[in-house]
């Protein structure tokens, strides 16, 4: 991918020879590195890119994947792969990077580990964080991002469709979770994209709670956060719902967050401040009888990974540009009773934005 | 989890005033946080664990986990939550660690952005890699994690017997899949401990092949591997199948690896070198017709992490030690026809290793 080499050398100071990412073991692999290339398969622990200024790279990958890594860099004619076993990598490294000075890594997802190691095998490099770079490139996606991205919402919103259907008394929030992540499956994902959450009554108050066996009851608010890889890139949708009796409350939340989110979708064109995003969203709940519930940021971009980089938080300056995609997701948290979150994958457009992610967002009562 | 926290400053140096373990952003989580602090539910981006000499524990927590870390922290009474934004981290850490001297942190999964922010606040602290440490301290287990992992591995061994009746002509490689993760979870699993690998006919010549569209046809052999999360515990479970006319060469590199993985089961008992398994399996391959074939390490630590610290190659020094929990999966490789893994999980014992898997482990040709 030489224009994506490129792109981030453009953002590097002009000292910089070389660039490495560099992948430890599972989970601790630099979502990057599948930026530089883009192999379907594969799980590439402990390769390694070095990518040059003129755009090509020199691949370093273990036999365990060779395969996928040689017909992928076929269609590739930057990359060079070179079959190494894992303990030759620095003896391989050395060669590839000859006389530089001056190396960039992505401090953001490389491991000490891997640094240290480096700084023992060239203690007179200089060396450079390109997370800062590498991470406005990543953020600005091409068509076949966005492609790829809508594919992964276009799933979710197809399983966002049915969760009222497969909501069942007695019914386990691990066994609804388990549901959604068989249909995103079987619609052609490769997995789901950060670990589901379903959060019934209460537990709806903790944005990042985890499943577990508590079972479905009348009369209780239901919280789905979920999301599908598709081609390595994620999609992130949360829908909000209410099983059983309503409660004027929680629709009055639902409301509320509705308004919030609709806020801080017509401030998104480009140059606007991304602060400008979250702040639109908390108005209008700092100014309802829920003020002060909203705990995290607005939104974040989306990508190769589902925390793609950066966030939509009160105090972000950066500005939001043509071919971002992220998600706008305003909440309400009440401690002991519940939450209700409303999420959406959104691309920039040249004038404002359009939704990736299609699932009704109205506030759905289901008969239990 | 005092017990915890002493055992691993037992294998630091005596001058260590405390130990931090930090998360960055999914996937970069330190699966040590876990160990420390064995918290059911959050995702926990951002947040950090002090451990100190006596046992005890600070930990940072966001607001997005904030119901999770103090119920968890109710029942471990040498942890104190603290709830503080992500921006105040370094402040609040500061304070925890006072005047300490000498820091140890798990260089293997600290990303080397956390590193510098550390070093730049605290800019006279000596820094000590606790990797190797932490790496000992989690690969021997105490009953309550072998339990675990013996509940994901049935997870998976269930799922393993159900294979050969869901496998159908035309179904493609994630189909196949999605079924299997769906049926973990519906077992309890919550989620898959990696992404699953189906691998249909040539495609299983690649031992980290991920799955995609191909089609399942008579006359081919099949590889999968996979496993579950329980309780944050994984397993990691290889089989192969036969769909349609049976093939007299595959079947005798199934038969072949059966061998390889009894002779390094064999070898299993507290003081064996960890190469002497691999050496074991490698020894029946390279005296069959399938010489060479065999290109990975013949097992690896499980725990937090399907990769969980080391693996048994043929150079590793390590002493097997009884509550040890790793995986034994030899395989053979034919570039080009396809491939043959079996694994399965055990716990080292007294005398010898349990499986903790179980799911059958011959040859199954399934008619087409």
């Amino acid at each position: 991918m030489k224009d994506r080499v490129r792109r981030i050398f453009d953002r590097l100071d002009a000292s910089v020879d070389a660039l490495v990412v560099a992948n430890a073991v599972d989970p601790h692999l630099d979502q990057s590195f599948f930026y530089l290339f883009d192999v379907p398969s594969g799980l590439f622990e402990g390769s390694v890119a070095v990518a040059h200024r003129d755009g090509s790279i020199d691949l370093f990958s273990s036999p365990l994947e060779a395969q996928s890594a040689e017909e992928a860099a076929r269609s590739d004619r930057g990359i060079t792969v070179h079959k190494v076993e894992r303990d030759a990598t620095p003896a391989a490294l050395g060669q590839a990077l000859g006389d530089a000075k001056s190396i960039a890594l992505n401090f953001a997802e490389l491991t000490h580990g891997w640094f240290a190691r480096l700084d023992k095998l060239r203690p007179e490099t200089s060396w450079v964080d390109a997370s800062e770079a590498i991470r406005k490139v990543r953020a600005v996606k091409e068509a076949g991002e966005v492609e790829r991205l809508r594919k992964a919402a276009e799933i979710g919103s197809k399983v966002g469709v049915e969760i009222p259907s497969m909501l069942r008394k007695g019914m386990t929030e691990l066994d609804l979770a388990a549901e959604m992540e068989y249909r995103m499956n079987r619609l052609g994902a490769s997995g789901r994209s950060f670990s589901t959450i379903v959060a019934f009554g209460a537990h709806g108050a903790e944005p990042h709670f985890q499943p577990g066996s508590t079972k479905l009851e009348a009369g209780v608010s239901i919280v789905c956060d979920y999301g599908a890889f598709y081609r390595r890139y994620a999609s992130d949708i949360t829908r909000s719902f209410r099983f059983g009796p309503a409660d004027p409350e929680m629709r009055q939340v639902h409301e509320t967050v509705e308004r919030a989110q609709q806020a801080a979708l017509d401030t998104i064109r480009p140059g606007v401040a991304a602060k400008e995003v979250h702040l639109a969203a908390a108005k209008v709940i700092d100014e309802s009888p829920f003020k002060g519930r909203l705990i995290h940021g607005v939104g974040h971009s989306i990508g190769l990974a589902v925390h793609d980089g950066w966030g939509y938080g009160p105090k972000v300056e950066d500005k939001v540009e043509e071919g971002m995609v992220f998600t706008v997701e305003p909440g309400i948290y009440l401690p002991g009773k519940g939450g209700v979150r409303i999420e959406d994958d959104i691309v920039v457009t040249s004038k404002g934005y359009e939704f990736l992610s299609t699932a009704p967002r109205g506030y759905l009562e289901v008969a239990s």
